[in-house]
Parts: C-alpha cells; structure tokens; sequence
C-alpha cells in the first residue's frame, strides 16, 4: 500500500485545537501527488504534454477522530477502480505514533483538458497508474 | 433559503486556473458560520458558556464546474434533518453572474463538547436552529 | 481611506486560539483586489487583454495584536508610493467591534507580464490607481 | 545550517501559476518547527509544561524568483539573535533543482504564555536553541 508520512503544523490546525476540517484534503492531495510521481506521473509534464489534467470530480470524507498539532500522519492511497475519464481512490488517514485512523476519503478523480473537456486517459498513462 | 455571497481571490485558486477543490469547504464553513449566526448562535461563545462545538462528522461534495478568480459566489445553506447530536444540512455554490451550479455539499455536523464526547443539543439550541 | 470587513472564521485561526499569522497577508490581499476593483480595475481582465500582473515583491507585518475566531475585522488599503513598476502600499488590520490595530503591513507591488519580466505601468492604469 | 525539504502542490500554487505569497510563510512555519524539534523543543509540549508560546512578532521577505508547482524547495533556518523574549531568524527559500534563491525571510519570534503577554526563555530553552 503506498502512503506518505506528513506532520501537523500550527498551520494545519484550528481554534478548536485539531487539524482544520478541509485540511485533510490538502494532505490527501499532496499523498495522491506522490503516488502519481512514484508511477511516473508528473501533472505540470502531463499538463503541458499531453494536455491532460487530473480533477476532483466527487469526494466523500468520513472524519473518525481529531489529528492534533505536532502528530505525524500516514496517509495512505489505493486506486479502487479505472474506467473511461475516471480514477477512483481510497485514501486513509492515520496517526502514526498509534495507527489510529482519523479520517477516510473516497475520492472520483477526472481527467480533463485544459479547455475543461474529458479526456479518456490513454493506454499508457492507464498502464503506468496500475503499474 | 440562507446565502452568503463571497469574491474569488488569488488565495483561493491553484495553478490549473481554477478554485482549489479543498477551499470549496472553506466558502462552506464561512456560509454555515452566518447561518449560526444569523439564528443567534455565536461559536465562541457556544463554547465558552455551553461547552458545546459544531464539529464535521462527514461531508460528500460534488464538483460540478469549476469557479474561476474574480467570480463572485454564492453560497447556500440548508438544514435537512437534525436529530440527536447530529445536523444535516445541504449547501450550494453558485456562480452569481449567471447561476450555475459550481458545487453541491452534503455535510453531517456533529455537537461535542471540549473533551471531544457528543453531547446532545440542549432543546434551545435546537429551536435556534430551526427558527 | 479604503477599507473591507471581513469576518474571522476556524479556518483562519490555529491551535493557539488566534488567527493564523499568514492568514494576515491573505486578509490583506483580499483588500488590495476590492481597492483595485473599485478603481475599475479587474485582475483577470488586466492579465487576459493588458498582458499585466500584479506580484507582491516585498512585505513587511508587524503583528501588533492577536485577532480571534468570530472577530469582524477592518482592512484598510493606501497607497504611499507608485513609480515605475513599483506600488507600495500600506494596510492596517483593526479589530472593528474597538478599533484595536492587530497588523501593519507595509508591501511594494510589482507589475510583470506573463513571461515574469517586468512591465511598467501604462499611464491609464497608473491614473487609475491614483483616481 | 539547519534545512528541510518540501515539495509543491497545487493548494500551494495559486492561478498565476506561482507558489502563492503567503504560502512562502507556511514553507518557513514547517522550517521553524522541525529546526525546534531538532533541539529537543515540542511546542505542544512546551505549551502544556511550561506556558511558552512562540509567536511571530515581524516579519519581512522579499520575493526574488517564482516557484512552481512540483518544485522541490529547500528552506534554511538561522538564528541570527536570541535576547530577552526574542529570537531573530533568517530564513531562505531555494529550489533545489539549481539551488536558485525564490525567497528570503527574517523573521522575529516571542515567547508569550497563554495570557499573550511575553515571558522570559528559561535558560534551558535558550541552551537547548543554541546547542
């Protein structure tokens, strides 16, 4: 399973003393990210290329318990299906210091252009994201 | 129904030109914060004298358009259902201009107090809500 | 002198109970593209047809007092200085509820074209900015 | 000299295509800390244990160069003086494909308690900042 480990900082946190909700998000994005670099995939190369860009298109996000200031983080990705224009993902969120999971994220990705079209992912970027 | 509306700044964008997925949550937050506000709930003092916090639970978010800088936002709130310690509520972001749909949020509040155990909202909290 | 309101919301403050020290610099752009626009100046346009951006190249903040969740601050906009390619500016952070000052900043604005060089200010624009 | 690495992403970009300005603060926040954690020094802990806060009191950068979506960036951490409540740091920001300078900070800390008024370092934190 791939994962980047990530800390909380004071910038990642709110007034109530935890991880701000939406920030979850940008921590899932910088592991989606790394996933993407691991298989070869690099978006400003695939951006200027091959005129593909990858979007969010759904995103449910289930939050379980609260990260806190100073805690380092795994945050995991897994491609659960690849159909068409659409990637979808499960990416877990885990306190690392005691494997607690904090939040789960199901996340439908798109590829589009940059005039905002769909465009069906070509074989080999397929082959490179199930590699 | 409840709106707020809310201009598109740089910080609000990312380099694909766009609003960045995970600020939709933010305009959110800022519209649900007004709804509390306009039915006299007021968080910090919530807290304070209550012990009670509005927190996330889970949260589904559908990216219909993209939302480009400079456009101004409107963003609604509507509560669905509420019951318990829990809060539904649905909430949309439109372009103002031209009334399109940028994105739909679906978003379970839960009420908790500061040791982070639900707790129940007090029947005048629930009739503010419903007001 | 010109200024916008704008409310202090979780995603704004951090762990320390206060308003997250960048997110000062974010409040203050926000006033710097309402002071733009209501002296008809629209940053989109102005890339799309002048082929001119607007870069902060230098800021200095001064963090004078701590804003919390719920406050309604004031941020004012002036310019002190505009020559060349360069504008500076001053802007001030009050809280409004008592008009304490919580930030100064001081910020010198550049205006370059897309290619990232340097473009001086078209005379239009400058009399504009001074309008 | 005391650096970490970082990568960026698109919630640190903005629609000019750059690393948006404020972000540069959030890169040199992450610095901060982990340099702290390198001398032994937990800011939650220190909060919890000793009511130390530390909290910017100045700032100054100046933007020398864009960075871009996945750049690698390396960012420095220096104490250049330690008196009384303050702590003087400078800062920088480099890509480090070609070590080019994107950016250069001084910044100026206090130690506050949770009251927000300014407390003396303990002689141990201070050693502890200088070891």
């Amino acid at each position: 399973m791939f994962s980047i480990t990530s800390r909380v900082y004071y910038q990642d946190t709110d007034a109530g003393g935890v991880i701000y909700h939406s920030k979850y998000l940008d921590f899932c994005e910088r592991a989606r990210t790394e996933f993407l670099r691991k298989h070869n995939i690099e978006q400003t190369e695939l951006a200027k290329k091959e005129n593909i860009i990858f979007v969010v298109r759904n995103l449910n996000i289930e939050y379980v318990a609260s990260g806190k200031l100073d805690d380092l983080l795994e945050i995991t990705v897994k491609i659960t299906n690849l159909i068409g224009v659409r990637i979808f993902m499960e990416q877990k969120i885990l306190r690392k210091s005691d494997n607690v999971l904090l939040a789960k994220l199901i996340v439908e990705i798109v590829t589009i252009n940059q005039e905002f079209k769909p465009v069906r992912m070509p074989q080999e970027l397929k082959e490179k994201l199930l590699s």
